[in-house]
Order: C-alpha cells, then sequence, then structure tokens
C-alpha cells in the first residue's frame, strides 16, 4: 500500500514539482521516497549532522577531502533551516528519510528527527552528483543508471581520504561506463562542478583503486559496462556514511541513501567554485 | 643597523632563494622582513592561529567567506608542521615575524612564537593574492604597486562578511587601477584561482563598496590612478585581522603583514580548485 503511494508520488511530482513542493510534502509525511529526478533542474544535497564536539573534526575532514565532501553550507550549532539554499526549510523534517547512528551503528531510519534534536547538534550540507549528472545528459553524454532508471552503482576503494582529528576512512566512488571520446567529455564538464564532486577521480583499470569487480557494486545497483567502454569514477557523497561507520561518532544522523535535500539552488548555481 | 641587515637579506635572497632557503633563515632569526618578491614561482600565505575553542567557528567563516579567506591547510589542535604545503617547516619560527592579539588588541610582535605555542592551537594556513599578481604580470597585465615597489594599498569595505559563531566583520580589498580592457583580462585570469582570493568582488566606483577615497588606503601604500582606469578590487588576506580585531578571541597570533609563510607549493598548482 505504501509502495502504492510511493509511485502515485512519482506520478504526480516528478516532472512538475517544484523544491518546496516536495519539501512540503516531506514535511507533512506524505512523501519518503528517493528525490533523484525530482524538481529538476535544483540541486540536491547529502545530510550530515552530528553534535559540536565533532563539529571541528569533521568540518576539518570536508575541507581536506573536498572532492567528496564538497560543502554547500553549514549551520550553526542548533539551526535547523539553510534560507540561503532553501527558503522556508526545516532539515530536521523536509528530507524523505534519516538514518540515526550511535557509536557508528545504524539504530532507527525515520521520516522525522524532530523528537531527536539537540541544540548542539551541526548540520552539514553537502553536494551531490545528481547535480553534474543532468549537464552531462544536457551535453549529450550517455549515463547508464539514467537509462536503466536504477541507482548509480557506488565502490569503497582503497584510497584513504586525509584523516581529521576523528574522522577517517576510504574514498566511496560513483562509476560511469563511458566510451573514451565521453570519458574525456565528462571530465571536461564535471571539473566545471568542483561543489558536486567535480572531475573523476580515476578512469579505466578498476583495480588499480581496489574494486575487484565491477559488476558487484558496494552501493546501488549493477550496471552493464558494453566492449569499447572505459569505466569513470567520481568522488561520491556516500563516503562520510562510510567515515561514519569506521569513525564511530557517539551520535550521528545521516539523510536515507537517495533520499536529499531537494534545494532551491539550481545545478547551474553551483557551476564554479563558491 | 638591522635596517642594512635586511637590505643585505633582500640583495642575498630576493632572486636566487628556495623557499627552503626562507624559511630556514627566519627560524635562525636571521630574516625579519616582508617576504614579498622571494622564491618567485612559489606561493606565499596568510597565518591565523587560534585556540581550539574558537577554532570550529572560524573554519566555518572561513568556509562561508572563501574569497577573503581561501583555506589551503588547517593544522590540528597543537600541531606545527605542514608538510603537505612546506617541507621540514616549523610555522612557530619559519615566518619572519607574528602579531599577538589578546581580546583583538595588539600585544607584540616577535620573530618567533615558539615560547607562545600551546598544544590547544589551531593553524590556520590561508591563501594571498601574491599567487595570482604573478600569473597577472606573466600575462602582461600591469600591477601598479609592484612597478612602483610599494604593498598594494588595502581598504576596510561596507561590504559584511558572512558571520559565524563569534566571528564577524566586514570585507577588506585590496585594489588594483587597470585599463578596461586589462580589468577584463585580470578578472579572467584571476577567476582561475579561486583558492588565492580568485575574481575581483568589485570594480568601478570605489563608493559603492563605502570607499571615500582611494587615494587614502586603510593599510599598504597609495598607487595613482591614471586617466581612463577603473579600480579594481579583489577580497584580501588581511580581513581575518581586521574580524580578529572587531570579535575579540581571547587569543590569537597573525602573520606580521607582508611577512608571510613561504611555501613550496608553486603558484601555478593553486589554479583551479582543491
Amino acid at each position: 500500500m505504501e509502495r502504492d503511494d510511493d509511485q502515485s508520488d512519482h506520478v504526480v511530482l516528478l516532472n512538475a514539482s517544484t523544491p518546496e513542493e516536495v519539501r512540503t510534502r516531506c514535511r507533512r509525511g506524505e512523501f519518503t521516497s528517493p528525490t533523484c529526478g525530482f524538481a529538476g533542474g535544483h540541486a540536491q544535497a547529502n545530510l550530515v549532522v552530528l553534535p559540536k564536539e565533532y563539529a571541528f573534526d569533521f568540518l576539518l575532514f570536508c575541507q581536506r577531502n573536498p572532492k567528496s565532501c564538497p560543502l554547500l553550507e553549514v549551520l550553526e550549532p542548533g539551526h535547523f533551516s539553510c534560507s540561503a539554499l532553501a527558503r522556508d526549510c526545516d532539515i530536521r523534517t523536509d528530507l524523505p528519510r534519516y538514518r540515526i547512528f550511535e557509536h557508528g551503528v545504524m539504530t532507527a531510519e525515520v521520516s522525522d528527527i524532530t523528537s531527536q534534536w539537540r541544540d548542539d547538534l551541526v548540520s552539514f550540507i553537502i553536494g551531490c552528483s545528481f547535480s553534474f549528472e543532468e549537464a552531462l545528459v544536457a551535453n549529450k553524454v550517455p549515463v547508464r543508471h539514467i537509462e536503466q532508471a536504477t541507482n548509480v552503482p557506488m565502490f569503497e576503494t582503497n584510497i584513504a581520504c586525509r584523516s581529521a582529528g576523528c574522522f577517517s576512512g576510504n574514498l566511496v566512488v560513483s562509476m560511469r561506463p563511458l566510451t573514451a571520446a565521453d570519458a574525456i567529455k565528462a571530465t571536461t564538464i564535471t571539473s566545471k562542478y568542483p561543489r558536486v564532486h567535480g572531475a573523476p577521480v580515476h578512469l579505466g583499470n578498476p583495480a588499480e583503486i581496489g574494486i575487484a569487480d565491477v559488476s558487484r557494486p558496494d552501493y546501488g545497483d549493477a550496471v552493464p559496462v558494453r566492449d569499447g567502454e572505459i569505466t569513470v569514477f567520481w568522488a561520491c557523497g556516500v563516503t562520510p556514511q562510510v567515515v561514519m561507520a569506521a569513525s564511530r561518532p557517539s551520535f550521528c544522523i545521516t539523510h536515507a541513501p537517495g533520499c536529499m535535500l531537494v534545494l532551491d539552488t539550481l545545478n547551474e548555481e553551483l557551476a564554479g567554485s563558491a
């Protein structure tokens, strides 16, 4: 039954929705599905919420790892609105679903974090590759997982992030198979979007970055790699979730995978540096 | 007598010095002058050192004000080496001179901060416009204060920085007079260097950003503006010093004006985002 509701959400919201409509329906508990494809043209964001005692270390982690953790905004302790990115937004209610972690272990998945909110919580709003995928498609670079209507394949690598204070872990990458010509075109295009992961971190042999089998992603769905295609890898916003699992802060909230914060910010506004 | 020593430093070091030579002579107390023009081709950096209790707020201030405070590196509490930017560097000794502030008031100017060092101090290393000036000159854009061998003119503006925690204050800008054609060229060139202040923040009428008289800079030296030239304004690394004076943290150390940390990093490495 809930699945049917989700499907009708999709029909109603997918093409004509505004960011504010998506956020309002999330707030009312009417929309709890992944946000991919909604409010087209507008950026979506990853969310990480941590107690103030961890905030300097994690802000430093993001500063040192800008490709995996490109910060769009960080809120003051206890603040839950981010009007520069999303008008009248309450980040405690306006995402479809959240995950709560205690000491690195997920303890709940909820659609509202108002009852978990504390005055010492600091929210980190991090760019998402949905933004550059729109630019790829607009420039006629085919994106396999969009064509197949699945989630992008993601892999843990053997590339260590630069650690900061208590936070460390390996980089997670997303993969898109492309012809050589399109790999070059995609590199050029995404290099213009440093605030949403930027240029690829690797292309070619997956084993070089510790990926044994590109047909078995650690997160998301597998996509076929055709003859003559190269696998191209971008730093991925799932990295902070892996870092949280490895670094085990006492408390942490993130968005649920794919259930992003939909911003008023246009994808095009994210071309170039801040 | 000390002035003579400074002059001979200049003769010896100006053309042929390496970053390591400059840092070593600073460490020995043999070099206490401004670093402009030394170790050509290499980046130089602003320094702000704050107790850990202020570190999240100031890191957030830099994150929110990337044009005036473009971070090249932030060290963990108590750390004083920054090997990613400068080999075998000790930031407590390797700058020519430092300023010490207590509650926003300068209480000392010293050539070594080893005796002031504490395990809770966090060092912020911030990009400097010397890097993009080299690119301007290389691209035949004349830089007036370099031609005149004076310090760049700097002005406090009425543009409020985005505040963060306890830190707030107005933007400080540096000014370079240029023809219209060179203003366009300089904008294009400096836009490629977001990590060293990036594109201008204003051009044309100085009064629009609260500058009453461009012939009376708040810091540095005045330069002539010739007929047909436009004044062009860039965000300036002196901004954090003004913010410290306005925000009055209990303790703070900065570099003395013009007495920068000389890095191994090449200016060209700072083209593009991190």
